[in-house]
């Protein structure tokens, strides 16, 4: 009988459901819906880092994505669903009362940032890390070990702490705080509820300082150590987590209604993005699959016998069965790496934009054609004038870090830098050293694997930029000095929350075997050309020395 | 009766005349022609960094921008000019003959860019300025002492060497090399011969090493030491040089038929342009004048009991009577101003022009107007957001050497940089950081002179971006936390030609009496504020530091 199994997936700016064959791996259906509020820009302020998601945006968006998918997909297929999984962005935390309910649901909330989803970009509680990392170093225990030895302002307790520290009113509401792809699962097995909550392995062992080692969360002695804010929240808390072949419970009458899916279907855990597109991908021991979007995600595998005692220094995690149960799961990732592209973009434009607007040389419809023609083949001209150059040749260094570094060694205070500049640079030129620079912050992290001993031979990139850019992904493989597989899948994400499901959902008997009918496969192979691979290796070697004259100006 | 003085200025790109009454001060008509050849992109080779010019466009110029002044100017202006003096670019050399004839301006190397003008800012002898600064480092008497201590690439025996050893056919030609500002002289008093030619101080002590103290030129044994090719040279040129107030000798029948001046008439000693300039502008202790154009030269003056023993290190040049006959000249300059926001310029409008260019959205003749419109308002819009931003808010610091670092201590090795960029990091933000780095090396020089021991208590700004951004000249106040005044006169070096005319030509006895009557005053004055003045006295560190990173790595 055929079996169908739903990921969804959720994206910084929207939804996006896919509906796959279990058996064959055939990708029935798939619709995406941006999140209504969200697009609009309400909650946000970008200039103070501060990036807020309604949880109506969530729910909202899931139920039109899903109706539309009935519409398009062939008729029964719903009936077909045997299990839902999500993915989210994160950490994407928000704060709960006493019934689980995020408080922007409520009436008193329903318009205070604070009271929403923390969205994983939101930087506005870079003190509070800090904070954390420093108590952590200084406790009995180090409670960041898996963490890469450095708490990030992205993550669950610093932005927990942050907003109680800022919004009295949240903070006498706030019973507890839940991860997205915690709460989208318990919202549709109707497990919101505190005593009923039940947690993913993967946000809480990367993000929430979760190890088995001391027990589950640190104890509230060291949490309330650092401000008595957070007092009490980490018994407010469950103490086991699962991984995500796993079902947190059954997909109540109400949900099902309003999906128009079958009542009682198993919902898996959720995880984070990344961490399932890597299963979609098959990723393995040797292998560093990596989400290549504004920033990139990068995960890989190592089987118990591999990690031994090994602790990764400086990486985002490493948590057994955060990606793939029976292994442990190792995160890491760049800050920025198209986004670094769309800041030279919009800096370039800059002066377009702005004369066009007020120029009498055109109308009105025409201006505004002109500008996003302009803005819109930007980077493709720019990379295609990029690519007639040498490795070298420009003599231009830049550093990759405008949204600071994420991995190694977090540190969002970090910033970018482009030296070397003399009269004949031109925006080409400054365009390749940008590239070069986010293929050198790569390649920092995989020589940091490497060091810690941790296996990468390959790479399986995945995502918007691998598909998009033959120059960018070139430039990769010659820094790398490794072999790069673009991934066919342009819904990794998604089609491993689908893997999750079909698993959850008792079509398959493990992820393996789910991988092996409904995984991707490489589409495109990049290899490294050796003259180039010699050249960068020096200029790497600049790369290095910025970054550490930039690391000791700022401190 | 009524007496008009003609100032000649050689620009980079054209020649201006400026005819003035020498008791009013009355500019009675100027005009301006540009070099032919050399608008045609003519014998040049930017990427190179190879810039030449042609003797003949210097003299068609010239004959062409008199013809028109004769035209404009109220009839018989002509018979009542006393004196002709010029200033030009520099070190600006040639390779001239026997005869003192120009190589190119005979047949077989009337095409040849070696045997053209050298022009100032033409860097193809990077490697031979360093062999002449090691030898000097290394020679008995340290020949490079008055001129900071470190020889140009930019200078006269740099281009010697350099063209001498690239070219045999012009090694085998070349009797002498001669600056363009003696050479205008010698050519309309017909002393161009060797046997007959002298020189100017301005000339050189800045640039060719000349000095009393150790009797003129260097001698033949260091110049040969450092390459055969200089072998006799040294001992072919004068040894005597002269002030601008001295008269060369009297225009000839032949010039004055072909200029319509009168024959007879005395021809002043050239010198380089700022240093004339700075003679318009009333030049005096303690006050620095600065040409701020696409790049600035810098000029003060100090007397004899001042300077006693003083050699300042690192900047172009100190000079007896280079400026003012009785006083010691003292130059420095930054290699880019102008240009480095030319280069953000054309940095930021590549991807418009080359996508209007390609655009079916508009005909031909409007995407060049719209390109140029974008092209030549950028500057405009981004300084009028810029100037909205505080003093440190952006965060940026950048490095202002993308022409190198002409002076403190000249490298033109060295490159610019842009560090401390964040995604929000937008264009003005950018271009105020690179304003503000074209200020700080400003500031650099100042303080040099201060910490020498030659004072700087104010500055007067002359030329193009002195008058055009009201923003950039704050920021200048605000960073050099002094006065600033704004030279009312748009022609100042072919004003102090001018005034140097009248003095040769009888009309004054003396600079100063000229000055008075015909020097330029100020028209606006800028004054710092105290709170961007600290500020930036800690923004200046970073710019500092930066700067020694850049040094040390690229060492």
């Amino acid at each position: 009988m055929t079996a169908y199994a739903l990921g969804v997936d959720y994206g910084s700016d929207s939804v996006r459901v896919l509906l796959v064959d279990t058996q064959t791996g055939e990708e029935i259906e798939t619709h995406v819906v941006e999140y209504p509020r969200w697009s609009e820009g309400l909650y946000c302020d970008p200039a103070a880092d501060r990036f807020r998601q309604h949880p109506l945006d969530y729910l909202e968006s899931l139920q039109e994505a899903l109706s539309v998918l009935w519409r398009h997909a062939p008729a029964g297929s719903s009936e077909k669903v045997v299990g839902i999984s999500f993915d989210t962005t994160g950490s994407t935390p928000v704060a709960v009362d006493r019934e689980g309910i995020p408080l922007a649901l409520k009436p008193e909330f329903a318009a205070n940032p604070n009271a929403m989803f923390v969205l994983w970009k939101d930087h506005t509680a870079v003190k509070e890390a800090q904070e954390i990392t420093t108590a952590a170093r200084q406790a009995e225990e180090n409670y960041i070990r898996y963490e890469g030895g450095v708490y990030s302002s992205e993550w669950y307790w610093a932005k927990a702490l942050h907003v109680m520290r800022e919004d009295p009113a949240v903070r006498a509401a706030a019973w507890s705080w839940v991860e997205h792809c915690d709460w989208m699962p318990a919202v549709l097995t109707g497990t919101e509820h505190p005593d009923k909550f039940r947690m993913g392995r993967c946000a809480a062992g990367h993000k929430m300082m979760w190890h088995e080692s001391w027990g589950g969360f640190p104890p509230n002695g060291f949490l309330a150590g650092i401000d008595p804010v957070l007092d009490g929240l980490r018994d407010r808390l469950p103490t086991e987590t699962f991984t995500s072949d796993q079902a947190v419970g059954k997909l109540t009458p109400e949900w099902a209604d309003k999906l128009g899916l079958p009542a009682g279907i198993p919902v898996g855990f959720g995880a984070f993005d990344c961490h399932m597109g890597a299963v979609a991908a098959k990723v393995t021991s040797g292998v560093l699959t990596k989400v290549m979007g504004t920033s990139t995600c990068d995960i890989t595998v190592a089987s118990y016998d591999e990690m031994g005692e090994l602790c990764v220094r400086g990486i985002c995690g490493q948590v057994d069965g955060s990606v793939l149960p029976g292994m442990v799961g190792l995160e890491a990732g760049q800050s920025a790496f198209g986004d670094l592209y769309a800041w030279f973009n919009r800096l370039v434009n800059w002066p377009a934009r702005a004369v066009l607007e007020g120029s009498a040389l055109i109308n009105e419809s025409i201006r505004k054609a002109l500008a996003n023609e302009i803005e819109s083949k930007t980077i493709e001209m720019l990379s295609a004038a990029a690519a007639k150059l040498k490795p070298g040749q420009t003599g231009i260094v830049a550093m990759d870090w405008v949204n600071g570094r994420r991995t190694p060694d977090a540190d969002q205070t970090l910033a970018g830098a482009i030296t070397g500049l003399k009269m004949g640079s031109d925006a080409p030129a400054v365009f390749r050293s940008l590239v070069e620079a986010t293929a050198f912050g790569a390649k920092a992290i995989i020589d940091r694997f490497r060091e810690e001993g941790v296996k990468v031979d390959s790479v399986v990139a995945i995502g918007g930029i691998s598909k998009k850019s033959d120059f960018v992904m070139q430039v990769c493989a010659d820094v790398w000095n490794c072999k790069i597989d673009i991934l066919e899948s342009d819904q990794s994400c998604a089609l491993g929350a689908a893997i999750f499901a079909s698993v959850a959902g008792g079509a398959h008997p493990n992820v393996a075997s789910a991988q092996q009918a409904m995984g991707s496969s490489p589409c495109k192979t990049y290899y490294p050309d050796e003259s180039a691979v010699s050249t960068y290796s020096g200029l790497y070697r600049n790369y290095l020395e910025l970054g550490a004259w930039i690391e000791g100006g700022t401190a």
